[in-house]
């Protein structure tokens, strides 16, 4: 083979994609057949990144948001010599290879997020770019740009079909992050067809009025075009830049190329001959010729790249050392020194004072303790900050300039707000909270799924958690998300029942640093409760004894948040056999071994009764079949908070029926 | 009192919510005197409707997207002479009044749709001028616009941050809704203060990009720009309209107009004195003079429009007595004559022919027999048709303009989808059901719980139920999904375990109209179950005895969907004490009065074992502490679906292992 074309460089994109789905018998061709092209150019003349080293702290970020097309990034990957040998290619799809059906971060090195859920992958590409800006402007130093990576995403047409397209480009267009870019693969073929029938939007006039740069009409096909259009982004001094690449779907298949029947299945053996005759790669099946392989490697000379930086970053530590240990402490990921005796140092104190506030406002308080201490932890809210209570005296907008900022106005905007914060908690550095009322969660829904599957390091603030709300009525009211919540795999929800649970849930979701919690705060004020320093410290276990019984509970009261205060009521009228169980995390109280579970939860009382304001079902897991749970299974209403409790049942004297009818 | 001008009357509107939210001491008045001129000019010049009859047919749709402004919706009502007294708006978000915090259509008469959730009533308002366009398409002939409403609709900044405004927007351009109008409360103020940091859009070139009509810069406080404004809206013949309207939010008051502190709060004592005095309204708070209401009731003449459009209706009787008796059918929300008895034989035929399929295939099937039956059905899927089985052979795009147009290419865009459901199912003469991957519900989310609050007509159908979804991996595996939708309040869930309870549940989700129907339907085929004729009637009942034990049960085997084959299997070898029970919907099973449910879950056997492809303390409902549960708790895996059924422990060995060890 002579020096391979730029063509026959992306053409073994295409044929590893082709062949892996192949073998598979599943997957998605042609998306990485029509982005090769702009893939290897992308890849070989611009990406700043080091396959040696895939956690270098400088790389360029790279996502894949139309992740279906997944058998792209694997054969970029394999090709530019990563930790991704051709056997794991040959074994796309199937169970525990490195090569799962979409882009696995927690599977792969050297993918930056999971993505196949359509959209959010280019909302984490707008938290990682945040994430940049927000470091060069910490770090950065006059002679000493260390933080100065570029975000390259890839979108298709579902990803903006999707509305949290609208609120991720809004966002990234307002912030001005010039160092994005993103390609869409502008294809006019979805899943169900050509796409005239149901997308008809003018996408870069759409783009433009988020303030974007768009270059329009780039022939996806041709390298030069890719080449000049890129180099337009580059010179984008203030705003993200949108590259509109006009591409066909399985480019090469003679009988599918620009049809559906490309996209998400295999090409057929007879199409796949087809195909190697028609962009002539006489090659078998994952034998790609070391032409190839050489013409990827000489291009991108990432440990070249890495080795100029780390020199830059050696004289940045002579110069600046405090700057640079700083920087190389939140890129381990690692609390600062004596954070947590700090932190226990103020959960001690508000156990000795008791304030009794609301425990959004003990979230705040938790926040101003914590975040001076945390130059990592960058919050936001969407659009309640006076409501969430998330700011704090530090607080300074990302969108300024300011080293220091650290807030993030979302606008009203959930879906990407969760979205970003994966980014950001993807990204080194930073340790990402969010935040809106509870029952807009659902919005957010399955950013937060994506969080727990990534095992994301975020953190999302919730409150007006229950009918306390009050007036604003059942559109507002949650009833059934927190068990929502506590069900979805690997996320830890929290509903403490005062000041001092509050500044421990806090704790515990920074201290947890491969999931994300979710943290549900009241809008009412709530009642302190008195414990002994082993129980402070049982707070973290999830569930604990919170009042005792003379000798073994005949009866178990377990309860969260506001309904912990009115168990301890009840209990008070039930006598000296009654336990009351606060249990602020379900999901770290499960994680707990046997032996603490029991002595919490004893299985020889089965005289239980749990008490939340939120769907009862949940709560047979602890009450069995036998027990009794006071909640709610309909929607709320529209009252103030003090009629809607005893209207709903949350009475210390329905809580004592309930107790003694067992 | 002379005669009121424009502004009194509007003015009128503003005092009306200022007082209310006063004499609340909750609320939002800012919205209200924000857009009390343009609602003024709406409702007196151009709504047509009648008072007296809150369901005329014709009737304009007036939707308050921005919900939070209810108290503007409730003055419009009383004004206009619905039957909304003025004590209902003292008690404005009082416990069962007709005036809750957010506008709810099942609490107050003339309300079409429930907001607060922002953007949502916007999509729903698509879905409502969607219903207009498709029923005129229909029924209207040569003479006869029988059909010819409007719909409008007032929205604010956060309805345009929410990713769903861009998604419905999209749709409503594609679909030329010339007969949509929407107004923007361009306002610059959101919660969080001036949207300058948050909200740079150029809202109108969006528009403009989604192939609307756009009206930019109409003073929204001038009566004669806003009258021009509507007037280019209806000149529209093929594009819907956006009205550009800026306006000072808390409008008239001297010291909270164009703050964010007029938002969402009472304006206060004094300064409600001061925004007295300062738009000279010197009537007592609930005191509207005559002249005001007789200024109102003049403009609007809804009987008369109403009693034109009778006239005119009994023509087309006369001329069109089929089509006639078929749209008042359908108005009345009546199925046809004989779809029962045609349901029941289908199902019956289908017991007796036992085809093995996905059922997601036999959801297909079900709607190939139904939907010939009912013009009223109108489905659609977000963008995966072929694989969710949505079309059948009488389906037409309703970008069409064929009078049989029923079918809805939705783009992925998953909560638009379910909000716009949400309208055409609110509306009468519709039928919808929507579909796309079960974990995508979690992008719809909201607009399930919309639904379910509304009790919207509407069937939310979503494939590929667990990780039998297969190569696609976790992202696209559903786990906590099932026990999530279930947990809506008023939402039914069915999983059916093969054709015969597919079709059952279709034909349930068809006749239950006061509630959204969540149909889980399986990628992989699933085995027919035998079944006397009762077992088939007790489908309907949720959970039924699907093979019963020699005398009373010593194990109960509950399973659901594609379990349910296994747990069968396992029973044959588990002996004759075992009792099978299927499932298909938990949330009518509930329902069921107690006898029925003993007779299927005896108290006295706690050996049970549950199954299913989900979380499973869900099931603890059922099983209790005593029990087992056979699901999954983490996230699933990409493989073939044939390798993860037994890699998650849904094997034969394992239910037998698991009952034994009770």
């Amino acid at each position: 083979m002579t020096t391979p074309s730029r063509r026959d460089l992306a053409n073994a994109i295409r044929f590893l994609a082709i062949d892996a789905v192949q073998a598979a018998n599943s997957g998605h061709p042609g998306m990485p057949m029509g982005m090769a092209d702009i893939a290897e150019v992308l890849w070989n003349d611009y990406l700043s990144h080091n396959p040696n080293n895939p956690n270098w702290l400088n790389r360029d970020r790279f996502v894949l948001s139309n992740g279906h097309g997944s058998m792209l990034q694997y054969a970029l990957l394999h090709l530019a010599g990563y930790d991704l040998a051709i056997d794991e290619l040959k074994n796309f799809r199937q169970l525990e290879s490195k090569t799962p059906g979409h882009p696995e971060n927690f599977m792969t090195s050297g993918i930056e997020t999971t993505t196949g859920p359509l959209g959010q992958g280019f909302a984490n590409a707008v938290g990682m770019a945040l994430a940049e800006k927000l470091l060069a402007q910490r770090f950065n130093q006059s002679g000493f740009d260390v933080i100065d990576n570029r975000t390259w995403v890839f979108m298709g047409d579902g990803c903006l079909m999707e509305g949290i397209s609208h609120e991720a480009a809004s966002l990234a267009g307002t912030w001005g992050l010039n160092k994005l870019v993103a390609f869409w693969d502008d294809n006019k073929i979805s899943i169900d067809g050509n796409t005239d029938g149901w997308f008809t939007d003018d996408t870069p006039a759409r783009f433009e009025a988020y303030g974007w740069n768009v270059v329009r009409g780039v022939n996806g096909h041709d390298s030069e075009e890719i080449k000049t259009a890129i180099d337009t982004a580059l010179k984008s001094a203030d705003k993200p830049t949108l590259i509109c690449c006009r591409t066909t779907i399985g480019f090469g298949s003679p009988g599918k190329a620009g049809k559906e029947s490309s996209h998400g299945a295999p090409l057929g053996k007879d199409e796949v001959v087809a195909t190697r005759e028609a962009l002539n790669w006489p090659h078998a099946p994952f034998e790609i010729p070391e032409a190839i392989y050489d013409g990827w490697r000489v291009r991108s000379n990432g440990q070249g790249r890495e080795d100029q930086w780390n020199q830059l970053f050696a004289s940045y530590q002579r110069k600046h050392p405090e700057l640079a240990a700083e920087l190389l402490r939140r890129a381990r990921n690692e609390l600062p020194e004596g954070f947590i005796a700090a932190a226990d140092a103020y959960i001690a104190k508000l156990q000795a004072e008791g304030p009794v506030v609301a425990s959004r406002k003990a979230s705040q308080m938790a926040i101003e303790a914590f975040a001076p201490l945390l130059p990592e932890l960058i919050g936001g809210s969407a659009d309640l900050a006076h409501s969430n209570l998330t700011l704090w005296k530090g607080s300074k907008s990302v969108a300024s300039d300011d080293p220091n900022a650290n807030y993030v106005y979302y606008g009203v905007r959930e879906f990407a707000m969760t979205a970003i914060s994966n980014g950001l908690g993807l990204h080194e550095c930073f340790i990402p909270y969010d935040a809106t009322f509870l029952v807009f969660s659902d919005y957010a829904r399955n950013a937060v799924r994506m969080s727990a599957l990534m095992g994301a390091h975020a953190i999302h603030v919730y409150t007006h958690d229950s009918i306390g709300l009050g007036e604003d009525g059942p559109t507002h009211q949650p009833i059934e998300h927190m068990a929502s919540l506590r069900y979805i795999p690997h996320n830890d929800l929290w509903r403490p029942c005062d000041a001092v649970e509050s500044a421990v849930s806090w704790k515990q979701a920074i201290v947890r640093n491969d999931g994300p919690s979710c943290l549900i705060f009241s809008r009412q004020n709530l009642a302190h409760q008195a414990r002994s320093e082993q129980q402070v410290a049982d707070i973290a276990r999830g569930g604990y004894v919170l009042k005792d019984s003379a000798g073994a509970p005949e009866i178990i009261l377990i309860a969260t948040g506001s309904e912990v205060g009115l168990a301890m009521q009840a209990a008070e009228k039930l006598g000296d056999k009654v336990r009351v169980v606060s249990m602020p995390s379900t999901n770290v109280f499960d994680r707990q071994d046997a032996d603490y579970r029991e002595s919490v939860l004893p299985k020889a009382c089965r005289k239980r009764v749990a008490i939340e304001a939120g769907v009862t079902d949940f709560w047979r897991k602890y009450v069995g079949l036998d027990g009794a749970v006071i909640g709610i299974d309909s929607f709320g209403a529209s009252a103030p908070a003090e009629k809607l409790f005893p209207h709903f049942g949350f009475t210390v004297e329905h809580v004592v029926e309930a107790a003694k009818s067992l």
